[in-house]
């Protein structure tokens, strides 16, 4: 199959383009370093150093043999998406193409702003680009949990049965969110729900959970194609900044009492179910939603996991609770259904002890590469009037929730 | 007290200037003119020639000795816009500044992405304004009954019970509209109500359903302060439309079978509401929403009232059934809560035959400036690859309800 995968340069992208290409599909992809550039604003650099787009490219064609087709495009300016979608004609598009970290979204009006026009500006020019060379494409949406926030009831995978005085209506259930970044995923939602109802195209939104990882199935004997690993409070997610700083002997920031609870999974995981999207189409004018995690834990339980794996590796991991800059529940009901993508054939990678003790000791190799400058800046995310620039102090702290 | 206009240039900003201003308030208007700009791209003038804003203050002014302050700003542009908060500092603000016209949004991609970027740049310019300039200062926002589209249970206004597998919780009642225009308002509210839980705004979202009508309180005795009265497919009004069709001899456009129902207003209720808004601010935090109509009509019951009123003043008003060029529901439940701002005070102008009677006498006395060529064009609603420009064939057919 043709598949386009938008945002290809970034810590998922990247891994997806490359599975989707070992399972024999023809890949593109297109991105133009935002992500990149942001961190690099804001000096958050990832561990691993990070060859472009061309040449990892080419180092997966000498592993596999095999073509990723690469385009270097803004995606957010509408002539030069619309001239990717009429060169590529994809079957099958994965949009990871947005301003992806919460943090970032609140560290000024100038990254709001961003924020707002990056990510709804691309979705809205995937939609157009879809319409106008490839109706029949269908649309895998990285969207996030965090869409739903913490209600106090059940959360359904996207759709409920409304009942309402007595009478019922199917309805996307109701979703309020954490961070300005969130709050985009939740209007990308509603365009995109809104296109399927009246150009009828083809759409699964998958709610993903804070992903953690670096190996992947393809990346593992070559560290030059290993994912964008950020461990930086804006750009980085949670367990993946625990694992650092407990090698940097830094100690675990959790905000607040931690009792954050969230749906995470392993970046294994996440190719698994993009992939199983691919494969199971949906039909036209359908909006699927899948709730996209393996187990949920507290930001405490997340901790204490850390610090008890890495005392068997030697290593000394102390935990610290700090004021939670973020406004958020820190005690709350969490209980989210995610069977959808179990049901389509989905085989978790659970966080085993030899898992973390993995990831630890792999980071553990490259611990020299560690900047302990950008672990922790600290700024408010209620802070006013922070209209400085995104180089400046105003770096806003990440969550430890962040995705 | 201070208030400002945004989009006071409008169909119902101006009439708010005023009416405002005649209680007493200090009034500030902003506008950068865009949808005299999109009419005009699309060759579809207003029935009355309208003054620009600084001449109109200046006929305010010999009329009423008040001022009322005007500044030509592009509040999309986040400089611009902040500019402004940071010199008027205002203690209340009304905020219309949006592109209006739900055709105008499915009109090409270039339209769609005017809407999406000014719609929502503009509220988030707002909130930033507010947020580093005046933060006390309430936000009314308009917003449109067409967030709630038309489900198969009674809307409340805004908020209600969730419940879901036996637990509760306080949410936004789910919403999907019927045009982009209409999503853009939806996503809205979704940023204000972010905003209002981390920074503490205080905002009113008022579900606005469609206002027809001339005469304000202030206006009656010249017509140079008269509203931007629009009568085309695009950014027309729908009894305003009929209004206008029937003075033409122009056979009425009813969409479809015609039985889409929605909740109507009276221009002159739309002041009272927002004056009542303004006179009862709500808590930091807070965001208060009242559906904004007096009373529901099909497009049905529209038509024929007119036709039968039009015949007590000697017009033979004839109604035509066209293909529905856009996708909604022909027959369907209504039901929507509107009490709220009849509890805070509000006495509805309904519907009379002498208050649709009126309105047709002075349309007629101007029948001569009537253009016939922008009554009726006729493009789907859902037509693909609509890449062209805004002045080419490919103008949206406005459906029998825009708002």
């Amino acid at each position: 199959m043709r598949i386009l995968i938008l945002g290809g340069d970034g810590y998922l992208g990247w891994p997806t383009a490359m599975h989707l290409s070992a399972q024999g599909h023809d890949v593109v992809i297109a991105d133009n370093y935002l992500r990149r550039t942001m961190a690099q604003s804001i000096d958050a650099e990832v561990l691993f150093p990070v060859p472009n787009m061309h040449q990892r490219a080419a180092k997966w064609k000498e592993k596999s043999g095999r073509d990723i087709d690469v385009h270097v495009v803004d995606l957010a300016d509408q002539q030069q998406c619309d001239a990717l979608f009429a060169a590529v004609k994809p079957e099958s598009l994965v949009h990871y193409a947005e301003q992806p970290s919460a943090p970032y979204s609140m560290l000024n009006d100038q990254a709001s702003h961003l924020t707002i026009h990056n990510n709804l500006g691309v979705t809205l020019n995937t939609i157009l680009g879809v319409r106008n060379h490839c109706p029949d494409c269908h649309i895998i949406k990285l969207g996030t949990m965090g869409e739903y926030g913490t209600p106090n009831v059940d959360i359904p995978e996207g759709w409920f049965e409304l009942e309402f005085r007595g009478r019922t209506q199917k309805s996307l259930f109701p979703r309020q969110a954490g961070s300005l970044y969130h709050t985009t995923k939740i209007m990308d939602t509603d365009l995109l729900w809104y296109y399927c109802r009246v150009w009828d195209i083809r759409v699964t939104d998958l709610m993903q959970g804070p992903v953690y990882g670096l190996e992947t199935y393809e990346n593992d004997d070559d560290e030059s194609l290993f994912p964008a690993f950020a461990y930086d409070e804006v750009f980085g997610t949670a367990l993946n900044r625990f694992i650092v700083q407990a090698v940097a002997g830094y100690p675990l920031t959790v905000y607040g009492s931690g009792g954050q609870t969230r749906g995470y999974l392993n970046l294994k995981d996440t190719l698994n179910c993009v992939r199983l999207a691919v494969e199971n189409p949906v039909d036209p004018g359908e909006l699927r939603v899948f709730n996209q995690f393996t187990e949920t834990f507290s930001v405490n339980e997340l901790a204490d996991h850390v610090q008890r794996v890495g005392g068997t590796l030697g290593l000394n991991v102390e935990i610290k609770n700090l004021p939670n800059p973020r406004i958020e529940a820190e005690d709350h009901y969490y209980n989210p259904d995610h069977t959808g993508l179990i049901e389509l054939g989905l085989e978790p990678h659970f966080l085993t002890d030899d898992r973390l003790a993995s990831m630890l000791d792999l980071v553990r190799h490259h611990a020299d590469r560690i900047n302990h400058d950008q672990i922790f800046r600290g700024v408010k995310w209620a802070a006013k009037n922070t209209t400085s620039d995104a180089g400046s102090s105003q770096v806003a702290a990440a969550s430890s929730a962040a995705t």
